[in-house]
């Protein structure tokens, strides 16, 4: 059999593997669950993992008793370089036929390896958010990123999270509310299968699961859809913030990456894009007034990008780099232009 | 022996146990952790009473096999109906010797039963943040108290939060700080002994404990002492915020309350109110703001209290009346007035 290249992408939520061959082409693919170490700790990470790499090989009629020849993996929470040698080293010594190699890097970086290898912005708002720019020399500038207790402005647990502080914080009385919030209070009921507020402490606390709270912005994107005015003020703030990450990297782009033909690419990765039209206000609101700015003149077109194939695509890749194996790509084909703007 | 009757005040951090005699004297006091079951499980929370309880039992010369008349525990965290009436069965079922009869409040509610039995607002700052007002029927209002995931405004928790967020933001270039960062940042580093962002994580995530994170709080509030202004800028932020809870239910504030010698009572718990002097600027902005409207004109003086005591006394208290037995407090001796103002 002929030599295999893995790649996995780990979600907050859902998870990807695929395996390549030597020429590029896609063998096999698979699904699971949150891979976030954070979030499900690192045994249950890397056994899910296993599982699925084992499972692709089968479909691929590979053994799953012979090892790739490389593992990559783009990881949301892959960033921290001392928990990145862990994770490496419990994969050996647990799982010894699993892999020959293996490169962890994060959910943007693995994103951005299967759009292109000229560098971008790449914006992430699936259940966390993030922000990282690649430079064509390859050094990277981060914004965002650290979790749901840090932030995670703009992603779908944040809009989740901020549409029950507005509900908790109007019926305190500590708030006014922007909009009435009949409709997010009783799809906060309906979502979470509760009766009162009281409900909500075990879904916060004893049985938080990140994934599960963040779950209800697809009900908040629903109502926002029917033109619920609190859910729609909700997703336009969601747009102002994540286009704030995009104003943090901005003096630090190299100039270059302004003149393609995009204008800048921003390659925009997780579920919450799926409601670009309810942020897009917001977005185009804060970017525009930093385009203002003298400083960001050459700011003067961007283009928004989505990716057709996993970011396990671009794991895979840099895992395969990683041994001095080049994966051919074709990264044309593995991108949409959903929307373009000049300023 | 004559018949002993117990009260514990349960915190995010620390826990303390009373044991008190049909004559209202009090012949026993222990000191423990957290017990608030939503940060530690019910499991070490009830494990965590009962050994104080024994404790205490043998301080007071009495055989830990002989049952309190009663134990009232008035909780942080002790507010959900459903949870307490678990938490009562598993006392029963695991402890038969720990006491013959079981009372749960909030901790805000043992607070007040320690301090008066007429009525008035509790403002806790501590781990968390919770206000309750309770008037002179008994009818009581609250705003906040959800925890650190939904609020805990003006708490050590919420304070530590801010400092380390505005940290977080400067570096990402996501947020111009209020003031230079320089004193938090370092305190942070020191304080959580990472030497980058990415060492705080493990404290967010994998170990993370309220009350570990919440201590920050101490090293900021020896920040603001020493002048430092971003320190000064977040501890007057806290006033304003705890003030907004007062505001919250001042609607609700029988009128009565406000008509005492006193003005309105405010009892106030917590750690935090060692720092009141940090605080007092955005405290009384917020509060006169609000007197400035028709409504809030009764709101004419308030007095600020803290008690003497602990908490456990007044869970005592309740936990005696529950069964019928009513335990004399002396409640002039249970407070002091460290703060009086006149509109």
């Amino acid at each position: 059999m002929a030599a295999l290249f893995g790649g996995v992408e780990g979600g907050g939520t859902h998870s990807k593997v695929v395996l390549i061959s030597e020429d590029g082409k896609i063998l096999a693919e698979t699904d699971g669950p949150c891979t976030n170490h954070w979030l499900v700790g690192s045994d249950k990470c890397l056994e899910r993992i296993n599982e699925m790499v084992s499972e692709a090989k089968g479909k691929a009629g590979a053994s799953p008793q012979v090892p790739l020849r490389s593992l990559g993996l783009s990881l949301s929470g892959g960033e921290q370089k001392e928990a990145i040698k862990k994770l490496i080293e419990q994969l050996q010594t647990r799982f010894p036929q699993l892999s020959e190699n293996y490169y962890i890097t994060t959910d943007a970086i693995g994103a951005m390896a299967t759009a292109t290898d000229h560098g971008g912005v790449v914006l992430i708002s699936g259940t966390g958010s993030n922000c990282k720019l690649i430079n064509p020399d390859g050094s990277e500038v981060s914004c965002g990123g650290w979790g749901h207790m840090m932030g995670d402005e703009g992603s779908a647990f944040w809009i989740a999270h901020q549409a029950v502080k507005i509900v908790f914080d109007c019926l305190d009385n500590l708030e006014v509310p922007p909009h009435d919030i009949a409709y997010v209070k009783q799809a906060m009921f309906d979502y979470f299968q509760i009766s009162d507020r009281m409900g909500l402490l075990t879904h916060l606390y004893r049985t938080f699961e990140k994934s599960k709270f963040a779950g209800f912005c697809q009900k908040l994107a629903e109502g926002a859809q029917a033109g619920d005015p609190l859910c729609c003020h909700i997703f336009n703030k969601a747009g102002e913030v994540l286009a704030r990450h995009i104003v943090a990297v901005l003096p630090k782009i190299d100039q270059s990456l302004f003149r393609g033909e995009l204008g800048l690419p921003i390659l925009c990765v997780g579920s919450v894009w799926n409601s670009w039209e309810m942020m897009k206000e917001g977005f185009l609101k804060v970017l525009s007034q930093a385009r203002r700015q003298e400083l960001h003149r050459i700011f003067s077109k961007f283009t928004l990008l989505k990716l057709k194939h996993s970011s396990a695509l671009g794991g895979a890749s840099l895992g395969a780099k990683h041994i001095g194996q080049a994966l051919p790509l074709d990264y044309t084909a593995n991108v949409d232009v959903f929307y373009t703007h000049s300023f």
